[in-house]
């Protein structure tokens, strides 16, 4: 044997030292409940199965394995494995008065992973249905107060020099249903008006450098090209803050549920301003107020009065491991286990997350995971010993911005009951002595 | 009118400035052969098309744009636009012998954006055709040189604590068919058997935590669960580092032919050692030298003799845009165009990217773009002047472990040109008089 010798055998201990690769954050924070040596003493699984003698799969052999598969991938575009069929986008016939041209289909974030939705699971909602435009006769048409207006091809338009940037795109109406009470036991119903992608696109900023903005533009309308029309409008710092028009979507062309051929982005704002189908930016010294911006999309306060120009989503975040979907009803006590989680606010980064198991009473400091950028889902996670006690668990994150989730009670105060959007008061999970979990509101 | 004046009109000029949302690199970089102050002078499209009274598309009325589209995406699994019919993985009868269940399929990098492949381009090479496995009979055996033997099923490995990091799979033959010269003159057929993703699973030290690793173990090896039983040893050092078992691809489960349900990851290193459908991990004090690491995936030399145990990929860049399949021939004389790439490293982050229009005579620095990742895809720009001149267009990268993209000549005087694996050399693009691009070899 032609044995390689240069090889130095690590020593396991300190390897495990340096098991956070990213070295943002420790792996298991200071802060946290059960210190590194008591977690180092549990098992993750208990009991470990060390013999598997009366377990047919590992025992038998499998048809896979004792028969050729199917060709390599020739000529087409992947789908999932049959066995995921119950990971899709579902609606609610609560949110759409059977009218599924003017409705919305939200994304499965119990089975999410990371920072990226798959483009065939993403989140999306409709005003006029979906459109399916030839992207060789669509234009996009910038004019109003600028010095050169333009018509551009879409081949046109990517001339442009692109950026991609990973961010989320969230319906303000996210979680609106529960401002009196839990509508759905379930974690996609209740916050899957959401996902996040890596985009690829084109500052708006960037164009309006060949154009010649005019000091007096102070607002943009962008316009869909689908029956709708969708209008908004936004302010002029945002556009030449951020604003993208992007025709990428993780790596491929954004799908028509998504704007196809291209859509506004804008990081961290209500994704109804992100219009699809975009065909048209007007730049004048007003707003417009469209229909979708004064009919739709303002927020009610409890006097009865709506704001308006209200765009940037506040912190928010959600466990997903626990949620309705995945409960620990499988647990035993004393197993150790990983508490999974959203965190993400339109008004910068994520700096940190708590998490509760009384219902907001005491907090602890969860970890960030992974990449943590500006207007993006953030994970987060906290090891956990379970003892199979009941659990009000709660998760509370913070932004470089100087904000942090409000209480339901103190929203409740501000905010009343009758609005729709922008929700992000505290959400809670119940955990049953049994481990099953339930979407609860604790008001205290 | 309900006026918004607390906005403050930004300067145009001064947004400009700040162009680069990142803050990680000028976006254009004072080492580039055009001024900040020339670029401004000229537009990305000339003639600007300011009237576009000819142009029927901005005219008339399109279908989408006055009747409903089609309803909410409803419990189904998404596809992209029809119109996208051409993005799709690509396979040659020259590199499958005509056994399907023995060749690749390659990725469409030409069409791919940021540093994200979706999971239905992503390139695929199987030994056996793809396994479709049923994960509830799908067993993962750890077993030889540890304390405690275990077999888990998937739902046990996932309560193991999970990572979320993006890597990119290259498969050691990429290029490889071109060591005597261009074969292909494409990019999806030249450097298609890679792509890269968003990867969620758990690092194999944190699962040795439990089971207790003797120190007599040196070496892993990684068994398929599918009919090839795709063999293949890790050194322990790579085990202990980054190797991770993965789950989840993008957000979602791995696909069938990147191994659902579970695969192998070892960032940076051969795509053949992150063995697919992956079924058995077994720990010893010698390689194993199962057949796919004898009589495949050794590296020949000139001298017939072979190097074993050569894993990492090395640096390696390609110009993305142009390329055979994008070329410049819609271009004008004076037009401002990005140039763009994917530059990647198996041993690190890649530190910068160099351009040549001369083939390889002369250097300027391109600026990298977006998130740079250690052992990812990282993108690359440069803001070109075209002049409607013939050009030899190359790219060399150079990564954080102090390697640089060697020339062909360079790489021939090593390796000479028997080889199939491990070809890193500067590739080139000719781009002729009138923005044809063409696929060469500059051997001086």
């Amino acid at each position: 044997m032609n044995k390689i010798t240069k090889l130095s055998k690590h020593d396991l201990a300190n390897a495990q030292e340096t098991v956070e690769q990213s070295g943002r954050r420790d792996f298991f924070r200071k802060t946290a409940a059960y210190s590194v040596s008591a977690l180092a003493a549990a098992s993750i699984l208990s009991p470990v199965k060390v013999n598997a003698e009366d377990d047919l799969a590992i025992i038998e052999e499998q048809p896979w394995a004792t028969s050729l598969g199917d060709p390599v991938t020739k000529n087409q575009y992947g789908i999932p494995s049959a066995y995921e069929h119950n990971n899709i986008r579902r609606t609610s016939d609560l949110l759409s008065s059977g009218n599924w041209q003017a409705s919305i289909s939200m994304c499965p974030i119990h089975e999410s992973e990371g920072i990226i939705t798959p483009n065939g699971l993403f989140f999306n909602r409709v005003h006029g249905g979906v459109a399916h435009i030839d992207p060789n006769k669509h234009r996009l048409m910038i004019h109003g107060l600028v010095e050169k207006p333009i018509v551009l091809t879409m081949d046109q338009l990517k001339r442009y020099p692109s950026v991609t940037r990973i961010h989320f795109i969230e319906c303000p109406a996210n979680g609106g249903p529960e401002w009196r009470g839990p509508q759905f036991n379930s974690l996609q119903f209740s916050k899957g008006m959401m996902s996040s992608a890596q985009w690829t696109g084109v500052y708006i900023k960037t164009i309006l450098k060949d154009l010649g903005l005019k000091p007096e533009a102070l607002w943009m309308l962008a316009e869909g090209g689908d029956s709708s029309h969708m209008g908004r409008t936004v302010p002029i710092d945002k556009v030449l803050d951020d604003a993208m028009i992007v025709w990428g979507q993780n790596g491929e062309a954004l799908r028509p549920e998504q704007g196809y051929p291209i859509r506004l982005l804008l990081p961290g704002w209500e994704g109804n301003l992100c219009v699809k189908w975009l065909c048209r930016l007007e730049f004048a010294s007003e707003p417009f107020y469209a229909k979708e911006e004064t009919a739709k999309y303002t927020v009610l306060k409890p006097d009865g009065k709506a704001i308006q120009h209200f765009y940037p989503l506040e912190v928010n975040s959600i466990i997903t491991n626990p949620c309705p979907e995945k409960p620990w009803t499988d647990l035993k006590k004393g197993d150790l286990v990983q508490i999974g989680g959203l965190a993400w606010s339109g008004q910068g980064t994520i700096e940190g997350v708590d998490i509760s198991f009384d219902g907001g009473k005491n907090w602890i400091e969860a970890s960030l995971e992974g990449l943590v950028l500006p207007k993006s889902w953030t994970r987060f996670s906290y090891m956990y010993k379970y003892e199979g006690k009941p659990l009000l668990l709660s998760s509370r994150a913070r932004d470089d911005a100087g904000f942090i989730q409000p209480s339901v009670k103190v929203e409740r105060e501000v905010m009343g009951v009758e609005s729709v959007y922008h929700r992000n008061a505290i959400a809670t999970w119940e955990v049953t002595e049994k481990g099953e979990v339930n979407n609860v509101q604790v008001l205290s």
